[in-house]
């Protein structure tokens, strides 16, 4: 940390408690001050340490009382962009109806690839920027969108078009995931290896021309793609240069984790079902785990992820929302936070970090993004309460009083 | 409902869908307006039946543009003033640490305990006034809040007027329950009758004279008091005019519930452990039983409540975040419905019922409060949603537009 406080300084924090979480732990610091500098943290010490003309020299000081400073959240999956509405059908599924007579009705994600499918770019565009400044509003300051609800040429490409403008637009950095095998489109029914010729050797050569996509994703399990289709599709993209995710092992063991582990993917997703050899092969490679109790919340799963096995592997559990309107319609961290301590057994520390740096290590930021460091981008949030648990703890009360975004306030609670 | 549109209209919402849960149903009507004179709702009706010169008879005209009107939510259970913080006991359980060893450590209830005791009125009059709040951004607009972390005559008093001057100062409507058996006070170890004897001998008389309770809790469990002390407690109680409320059944059967049917009880409170006998009692009584998911979910309880025998026997089903700093740190009643629903499968109708109507079934308040109807109190929530399941089954997304109580707009989002 450098002890030369800038001569530049465009926003300075004061009286602040700090939870770095750099290297993923609370790293408290209390009673600090932090500088930024243009879009980067420039400076990080005691109050006792603050030069006397540091006031004079920043264009903003913020007095934040002994509140908390946070690396702002990154969301590393989500499914953020989708048409249509399925509240009636968890209505229907609190009354009894089955799967089968949901999609029977034409429900279950059908229902949101036809809205998805049927609704413009501009509609979309609209939908998405609204959840995204409610995600700006918990403190969300970077996040990643998969596509995977258009299944067809236009439709994935419009999704990926509507993140990238969403990111434009956005005061927060948002990385697009192309994620076509996401599920069989309904007009390729009995026809799976057809489907997924369309995706490795049409969509993933115009998602690369069109360089709508930093990353690629396969749902590889029963209900989906198998192993093997999952490999061509990673064969392709990993050829291609884009980074590789996977949901895995969400509803049972495919071994998909060893696979992605091979193709050393930047994450697997989900992992109720991992086996201790597919956890090894990730921590090998450096295959990032995140993990995602919302999802488990409302599958109202039963199988735990393997923690100690993560922990005992050394291995950085990330934490996402997974936003998506079937499985996790969920749009705060704090409760992701609050469910993976309580449903996962994880630490208030492990949980935070798993929102913060670990998430972004699952998208391969972790050099700029997810934890208070000089150098490091300036994403930043402040909050009004006794210690970094209470975001765990409190269930519905916090969101941040303050969040920055590339070293900008973007949000004042 | 009266045909004829008030004479006298201090507000109407025009184009508004309505869920206005009468008789604990939806009774959803689109496109519909509602107009408040004083304090009071004054009419309902489809828009087309809306008089042509109502618009210019009111004094302030809103326009929902298809958004949800529903009445604001009862809290019937909470725990909402005390002192100190334990959100460091969460992460040390999360750690590991035994409930004996947080005990050990001056951890548990007693730490709340210590901690309000140890506050001024004014400051805990404060923390009560910042999570009223709260709770009114949330679209609360009446709930109750109960006694229990003084345990001795002075702290129990200065919680009541604490809960006394919230009502007097916020715009909701806020009912004091007296919980003086809560739990044995450290300086009465081994002497349980002793505590009994001051709670029945000494602190109901003075809660009875300073007239700042309108009902009576108690904590009947093997942990807390036995049924026989819990009948010591109601017999005074309920000579003295005061409410019984009962937390009964929570973590074992102690035939607390039997035992509030027997006095008429307004409600008994948690219910996981209780017995069809029990259930039959409370029906035949017309005690309400009072869920609360937020506690189950914090305590990783396994063993749901009846609800089927609840349904059977016709019984409405009343929903609280039995907010307080151990087992239910939960500042929002969204994120109950969505427990509700997931964790004790009620439909969306039953729970949104169960927060509103029957919520204040619980307290007794059901004749002007948790519907909208012509006639009872103008308690009212705007809500910028696609149906009132969404209340449910989004999670950490929703929140009111609008709160209205007793007729006025006390928040604006
Ligand atoms: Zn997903
Ligand atoms: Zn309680």
């Amino acid at each position: 940390m450098p002890d030369r406080f800038p001569s530049l300084c465009d926003l300075l924090f004061t009286h602040a408690n700090l939870a770095t979480m750099a290297a993923g732990k609370y790293h408290i610091k209390k009673d600090a001050a932090l500088a930024v500098s243009g879009k980067t943290i420039a400076w990080i010490g005691a109050m006792a340490n603050l030069p006397e003309e540091a006031a004079s020299l920043a264009k903003t000081v913020i007095d934040c009382e002994g509140k908390w400073l946070l690396p702002g959240f990154v969301d590393c999956h989500t499914h953020m962009v989708w048409g249509g509405s399925r509240s009636n059908e968890f209505e229907m599924r609190l009354k009894g109806a089955s799967y089968g007579e949901i999609a029977a009705q034409g429900g279950g994600i059908a229902s949101t690839v036809s809205a998805t499918r049927a609704a413009s770019a501009e509609a979309l565009l609209a939908i998405g920027l609204k959840r995204a400044h409610h995600f700006l509003t918990q403190g969300i300051t970077c996040f990643e969108v998969k596509s995977g609800y258009g299944l067809d040429m236009d439709s994935e490409l419009k999704m990926l078009s509507v993140v990238r403008e969403m990111d434009r637009t956005c005061p927060q950095d948002i990385h697009a995931t192309f994620l076509g095998a996401h599920a069989l489109p309904p007009e390729y029914k009995g026809r799976q290896g057809a489907y997924t010729d369309l995706v490795v050797e049409e969509m993933l050569p115009a998602v690369k021309a069109q360089g709508v996509a930093s990353a690629v994703d396969v749902f590889c399990e029963k209900i989906a793609f198998s192993r093997e289709e999952t490999r061509r599709i990673f064969k392709t993209a990993t050829d291609m240069g884009f980074g590789l995710k996977l949901h895995a092992e969400q509803l049972s063991d495919c071994d998909g984790a060893a696979l992605a582990a091979d193709f050393k993917a930047l994450s697997c997703d989900h992992l109720e079902y991992l086996s201790p050899t597919g956890a090894k092969a990730m921590a090998e490679n450096g295959v990032i785990p995140v993990l995602l109790p919302g999802a488990f919340h409302y599958l109202k799963e039963i199988k735990i992820p393997p923690m100690e096995l993560f922990r005992s592997l050394d291995m950085p559990m990330a934490l996402a929302t997974d936003l998506n309107p079937g499985t996790s319609p969920v749009f705060n961290m704090t409760l992701v936070l609050n469910l993976a301590c309580i449903l996962f057994g994880m630490t208030c520390e492990e949980a935070i970090a798993g929102a913060t740096l670990h998430g972004a290590r699952a998208l391969g930021i972790n050099g700029t993004k997810g934890s208070l460091e000089p150098g490091k981008d300036a994403d930043i949030t402040l909050w009004d309460m006794e210690a970094p648990s209470d975001l765990c703890y409190l269930s519905g009360l916090l969101s941040p009083e303050l969040v920055v975004t590339g070293g900008k306030i973007e949000y004042k609670n």
